[in-house]
């Protein structure tokens, strides 16, 4: 065990420097000036459509050997500055896609090159360590003061991972062994059958547990996160899945906080059928089995941006506490401050903490925080070669030091209020009334987004604003996502709203 | 798509490339020597046991938030150089597990390190790609002269992912995706019933299909690859899996070479339980669903370092082929030259190619290969955010060449030979007599391992080996696996084998 004098000492070094960094704040304005000096201030577009012509020769050299029909277009990432995007024929974008939400403090960020160029990452990246078994000297300095320093409340433990999907399937299959422990009684003994009925994939050493999740709800493409992802037909079918149990997401009105009563019994109704599937999992004859886990995106993204309120996910921690079922929160597209917190869950206050909450995307490092009764009872039980990252880990320290430099959360708290009380304007009053529709991510940072009267339109305004140099994304059916990275600042709000403003005006 | 003429091109310039490349290599016997100059000699070891005071004390600290009780040693990786790996405490080790098979070329290779310093390489690992949809303009030329140049035979598309296990799940999603596609005759139809029904994990959507697998197999722990791998209960203990049927691998006796009759007959055995599991699985009733695909590893690593003849593999081949199932080849272990051959299937000389092959560890990257026919009928169906990592297709380009430039799959075939005839005499006539049995890996290049006489004694072996220096890992119930780099030479085997006949001295 660490001495607790060490621990504190550590501690108060990572608080101090914390402080410091603070200090050398620079103006919220400036940021992405003094970072990107050289970012653009207009986008730059040399081809009539894009893809252009190189972007569709490299994309059909790519189509020989592997799948391109979903390119975008192809990507000048050593030309891409803070915000901007170059492509293939010379165009400059505005990125607000940002390679689906994965991109955190901008494209050639100088703290990154700079921590490129250092003998730790080198010898990091160039000597993948075994993790699990073979950590480097520095594992346990380099997890404390990065991703140990944005830890959700009340989570002391920190598995890593690769990605998104394992991040999730990693924390399922920790749930799935406490609960089984709890069932047990005592962590250390399996039985005879358990151990042989395993190896034929039966019960009782292989259980039918099930993990609830929510229509709409994305949580990865493999096998078990595939089971618990309720997004859109083409991302299941023909894929043989798990029988676990769904529940339809509250159907909410928006902005929530006019429609604050009717939301309130929405919610009331799915926290119900959310009591109702877990009793019913426990009762023999279940068509699944037990329920050991829910799943939860504080805001749902790719199924279409929906919301719900803190008190809603307040009913989820209580009914999971009261049926003994973990709570899982899936920060993955939510983390990493694009929602005016670094994580999402931050704005509930909840009164005990989830059991787990995962990450991915901007960390560019992947896992999940958890607490130590839910680390196995046994070593190996959760385990792979390389158990995470450590190149990825050094990347995810700097992108929070840089966030925590220039205050960048709080920065895009800011900016997503501005840009938000602009697009209700225009969707009331302005060039989208009754063209888009609504809009979402009040108080959620610039996790903005709005629908278009039909998929159709949605589709086209989404080509429109590239034509005119914003890059953005779509999620859900007819849904247009907001998601910059956390350097995107008002005078790029304003551009996109110019932009906007033009595209809507096309449709 | 490529025209002919620059595809022609290309490849008549990765032909020259390799062509001189072949005509720079400098002779076998230097080869660590001219990458590793400072390479030891001699273990050099400070403390009585390994671990020591300050591995413990890291590991200890790694505790307080991680698990750690499958450590071994915490490792210093910028003091490791080539087949060495030194610890915190300043103690080196002659490695021969290699980040459990993971690393080809060495600790602190110079071309790698090189490599890193690139700005194609800082470019690519500081503005990570979402590949799939926007990949960068040197996408198509990186992996053509890369991965492209080691694509197996009969197997032209590359699928790129993150891990060993995630590799073989989405082959396993891709299998399903062909397998229906084929009874549904028209690729792109999905019935309404199928769109819906898949949205609750229910079958037609989400079918009923099944992987089968071998006893012993070790393919991933995720949910998909954890239900076809057969390795050890602790692996699988809890998880819940999909209902996939197991087949014995063939129950051979080695070497193989002196019991070619009764092991022709033992593998007919397991061929037939094969058909027959594929057979019954498409029938009415069957207890699991139709077998789409088949997995198998060349040798089975994790499970025991388990070997067959090419002739059990040609009837794989066969067997899969005439019930039109796929055959998966899972090369995550065995690929990049430790068999002696750049891919351990190169050796069974198929009549027609495996379906797909699967990759990750040595080659940094992962992914499989596979052909037009099994690529999805619409884009999106087998994607994710990042579709792979352009850092670690970099590192595999840097990789392959250094491994074609210093012939290191043929020295590791040569120094293989060498070790497995000097162990047979050993276990023979030598100080292993009684105590350790069972060698395989005759004509498997350094890909060899032995049993010890209890799982015991096998443990004991390992512990006193790494008193002696020598880093070693097991694998099944009672072996040990040579996991060598393929810079491990003549020297460094009489090294080993030295401290071997030593160590045997203590059991």
């Amino acid at each position: 065990m660490i001495s607790s004098r060490a621990s504190t000492t550590a501690r108060a070094c990572a608080r101090t420097s914390g402080l410091l960094r603070q200090h050398q704040r620079r103006s919220l304005a400036t940021v992405s000036s003094s970072l990107f000096p050289g970012e653009p201030s207009a986008p730059h577009l040399v081809t009539p459509a894009i893809p252009g012509p190189k972007s569709k020769d490299l994309s059909d050299r790519i189509g020989t050997f592997q799948e391109n029909r979903a390119h975008g277009f192809v990507v000048d990432y050593a030309k891409s500055q803070g915000n901007w995007i170059a492509d293939a024929d010379g165009n400059v974008l505005l990125d607000m896609f940002a390679q689906i939400a994965s991109i955190a403090i901008g494209y050639n960020n100088p703290d990154l090159i700079a921590l490129a160029k250092t003998d730790e990452f080198i010898t990091a990246t160039m000597n993948r360590a075994a993790l699990g078994s073979f950590p480097p000297t520095n594992w346990q300095e380099l997890v404390e003061t990065g991703l140990g320093t944005v830890k959700p409340k009340g989570l002391n433990n920190i598995f890593t991972a690769m990605c998104g999907s394992c991040a999730n399937e990693n924390a399922f299959k920790a749930s799935f062994m406490a609960y089984r422990a709890r069932e047990r009684g005592d962590q250390a003994q399996f039985t005879p059958e358990e151990m042989q009925s395993c190896m034929k994939n039966q019960s009782p050493g292989s259980p039918d547990f099930s993990i609830l999740s929510f229509t709409s709800a994305f949580h990865g493409r493999l096998f078990g996160s595939l089971s618990a992802t309720r997004s859109k037909a083409i991302h299941k079918l023909d894929i043989p899945s798990f029988n676990w149990p769904v529940v339809a997401w509250p159907d909410v009105r928006y902005p929530l906080s006019q429609h604050a009563r009717e939301n309130a019994e929405a919610e009331k109704v799915s926290l119900a059928a959310v009591e109702e599937a877990i009793v019913n999992s426990k009762k023999t004859g279940s068509s699944n089995g037990p329920i050991a886990a829910l799943i939860v995106e504080p805001i749902q993204s790719e199924g279409g941006d929906n919301h719900a309120s803190p008190a809603f996910f307040q009913g989820l921690r209580d009914v999971t506490k009261k049926h003994g079922v973990f709570m899982i929160v899936d920060e993955v597209q939510t983390g990493v401050g694009a929602t005016g917190a670094f994580w999402a869950h931050d704005k509930w206050n909840l009164t005990s903490p989830p059991d787990f909450v995962t990450f991915s995307k901007k960390m560019q490092a992947a896992g999940f925080y958890h607490n130590i009764d839910t680390r196995p009872s046994m070593p190996y039980r959760n385990y792979n070669t390389w158990m995470g990252d450590p190149t990825r880990t050094l990347q995810a320290r700097q992108i929070i030091r840089t966030i925590q430099d220039h205050g960048l959360v709080e920065k895009t708290d800011q900016v997503g209020n501005y840009i938000h009380e602009k697009l209700t304007d225009v969707i009331e009053n302005g060039a989208g009334r009754g063209k888009i529709e609504k809009l979402r991510g009040e108080n959620a940072g610039t996790f903005i987004a709005f629908d278009g009267k039909t998929p159709e339109v949605r589709d086209k305004f989404i080509m429109e604003m590239r034509k005119l140099g914003v890059h953005m994304g779509g999620c859900g059916d007819k849904a247009v996502r907001l998601r910059p990275m956390l350097v995107f600042e008002q005078k790029h709000a304003d551009l996109f709203l110019e932009k906007l403003d033009k595209a809507l005006g096309q449709l």
